[in-house]
């Protein structure tokens, strides 16, 4: 995101979902210079936006008739289809040559299926969900991860750069969730080796963030270590990413593995500990909480 | 490592064992301005270092008698205890103010072994693995950990900064093993990780490379997806570090934590994945070969 | 199943359902005496029932007006649904009185769902998951795991009886597909662990059908050692209970566990262990072929 | 074990280990008619068997000197070793043409050892540990699994055939230890599969013992889950065999298997499951307390 305020004068943008990381994303749309229409079932979350300068639609339909680009960022797929296809949803509002762009993280194979819908309506699509978190969020230097065409893509690009600040085109709609999902198949296997790792050291009574500081600059290394290794020594694991999302998204991963036949043993343990953390609880501590259970096994 | 070759006049160093990584080492000493003695078992592999300036010692004792500081970076506990206390061994060279430096991977346990018996001789030691491959060996870019007094690595530290670009003390004797055994227990989730989600791609028929180019700037990110992903794309695992050395390693690291306790279910598969590769003849292949068996099992 | 067949004139029993399981079930209703009419979806699949005296309805609608008890062996949810609430389906011929047993395995939660729809037609519901497989079926020898109110059980009793020689009522409707979903989560420790001891022995050279004589008698004793070790032995596994079925049943078992907080490492580990048999052209090989994946992970 | 109890005049054998199963088998084999002498390393442990006519030697060299065969029953390699050639040991007193035989659980490789040593002395040695418990030891009713000579074998079995019912011959030396190390690692599958499915079972407020016994005469039937589902019900493990001997078996498992080169992932999570068990105080629990990591993971 720029310094300076480029001004979108020709592109009408439309923002649906206005949770914590879609507040943010739709704010980084006005500053952007973008003119911004924003909807959300709960009434009440745009306060701060229509303070910015954006617009609020009474409905999806209203939402998509006043946009040239509608972008959404919703929690699963039954919530996109609603939007989409509900009563007043998009699908009423948007036209041909209209571009609908999803953040929302989804099974790619349901991508494709809105994808066709919206196709014979002659609006095309991009599946562009987001790493980065909150933060990443709040600052426009989200990770998006696109599938759709070409064309599309440069279309969507300067909506897509005001959010962001690693745009990757990964190939047709739904490789943007392909994407997300090996991303959230990767993190299981981090998460948990780090908080193997940081348990051994804690058993053996080290001082285990000067054993971190030692170990960032080596192969260990990773985001989640930096980052995340504290949460696991302290045993607190303010919100960052819930676990109750992750774990959807690994839903969505081993799903994919079962259609394709990957084998992810990994992947499954943690989808049963996290299963396990939110029927204790702890749905919406931070995915880092998936220390939780090796602590436990260890007696911490 | 400095561009300027400082010149350590007063401190004659010995070095014992011109492996991979201890040869490279060695000269990095030889060029940062010491006096070096070297010795190895096999004859015929000090050659380079004669070339920089180093002396070859007949002995373990005749290294250590010409030495001030010995270093040593050996393959196991039963290595490091006969280069030491078998017959001609550096404990019947070293004297009372020597100060021995251990680089081998080894148990925290044996360490602390090792640093009791030499302190009957008056021989003080550090245990100091590193970590960083053969590119940081060469490179004088190892991350090495260390355990011991404050004053041993006082003196050690010109030592150990011409071999390293981060020198971590981490407390007493055994400590930097333990911060060893810890990266390698993080090491094997972060590999199985990166494993499970490169495997998901390649069954989906995604441009797996391009997937990862996407992740990198995430929270995804890890060494092992920067560096090691391109193996496991390919299928070829050409040497970084030995998955048999890797195997030794986390032996290690669940010995320690049968030990104390600590309960870790993705190390253990690890180790015993690990089994499986040595016993089919990959044992010199490249961690990263932990995608093997997600491979094999996902039928690619 | 007594060898004096008794006569159970006053009871019209209604079968749906003749894959290889049911078509040996609803042949035991007829030797016990039952007047038996009944469905398949695809024809053809009841001739030799119709010779021993059955009678062939052409629609589940006709097969419930025919039968004052209606039993159905499906394959999942959606069978179930549509062969009861689908177009000329059970629900349009049963009667406030009728009974209604399910035998196919589907989740406890859609059970509890369907005897509520069914309750409005003051229709009552056993259901009652049957294992033993087709051998068992054959001869009458089912377990009958069965869940719903004691009186629909003892008026069930006679039917259960001639397919089944253990019969257990657990409790409400829903108990008896939890009974068997925890069947299927044990098989998979039992499976995977006899698998494993199977594949070492193999791999020590050993004679391993001595060994497992050795061991039937004592504490590792189970249905599976003794049955389908030989396929392990053998690698062969010739149809008993396909690794797709039990994968399905696995899916419920997960699902549940999820639902009620129950974390379930091994059993998620048979699942994915699993989705690479099916992939790969094994889910017709019988549920024994959890060896194959240790067995190759070893280099077998 | 006969009701008539036969008289083996010429038969004198000595029993070393008076452990919880030793001293139950030594009485098994004076009831049995032998003239046996007995040893244990702590005093006043064969006041029972003395009553019964047994004699007390002095030391394992005694108790060789007074026997033809000699038996023991230890708790691992080094006490095996210690009593055969430690000071006064049985070696010392063993002749040619004494035979061995060692009932304690230690690995094939080390029993291969002792009887490479014992037959420089001309002494043959039969390994033949045994499973049944403490229970089986006191009926007589254990299974042993034997490594060695027919010959030996033939010549041993009036001594085997008195502590147990099942006496199988598997090989040579060492496949004994073979056939328990492969029981022991069955043991792992089969007790963490009847864990979660106790523990689903109990998470979804079912009354699991009725479950149990609805499933114990199908295909999930396991002499677990008869004789030890209730411990795990009950989250009690009343001592039948201790976690921590089980812990040392599956060492002696999991190296055998990285010897072969077997892979063993249910076997590797179970030991380190069994590492916390230890630590958390649990080791002296009888081996279905691996129940608790399960319960515990879930929250019960």
């Amino acid at each position: 995101m720029s310094d300076i305020t480029p001004q979108h004068h020709g592109v009408r943008v439309g923002f649906a979902g206005m949770g914590t990381m879609g507040a943010f994303m739709a704010a980084n749309l006005v500053r952007a210079g973008f003119a911004l229409t924003v909807w959300n079932r709960t009434p009440g979350r745009a306060a701060d936006l229509l303070e910015l300068g954006a617009h609020e639609a009474a409905s999806p339909k209203e939402l998509a008739q006043l946009s040239d680009i509608v972008v959404t960022c919703l929690t699963d797929t039954p919530q996109v289809n609603d939007v989409l296809f509900g009563e007043h949803g998009l699908a009423e509002g948007l036209v041909a040559g209209s571009l609908f762009i999803d953040c929302s993280t989804i099974s790619p194979l349901s991508a494709q299926e809105i994808a066709n819908r919206l196709s014979e309506l002659g609006v095309t699509m991009l599946d562009a969900p987001v790493s980065g978190g909150s933060e990443g969020a709040r600052l426009g230097t989200l990770s998006i991860m696109v599938g759709g065409d070409q064309v599309d893509v440069e279309r969507a690009r300067p909506v897509l750069d005001a959010m962001g600040s690693t745009v990757t085109h990964l190939g047709a709609v739904g490789s943007g969730q392909w994407a997300k999902a090996i991303n959230q198949v990767i993190l299981a296997g981090v998460y948990l080796g780090v908080a193997e790792g940081i348990t051994l050291g804690l058993k053996a009574g080290l001082d285990v963030e000067r054993v971190v500081g030692a170990l960032v600059g080596g192969a260990a290394a990773s985001w989640v270590l930096t980052n995340r290794s504290g949460n696991m020594i302290n045993d607190e694991y303010p919100l960052g990413f819930k676990i109750a999302l992750h774990r959807k998204d690994l839903g969505i991963g081993l799903a994919l593995a079962e259609k394709v036949g990957a084998v992810l043993p990994i992947t499954a343990i943690a989808a049963t500990f996290e299963d396990g953390l939110a029927s204790q609880g702890h749905g919406d501590d931070d995915i880092s909480a998936l220390a939780r259970p090796i602590r436990r096994l260890s007696g911490l």
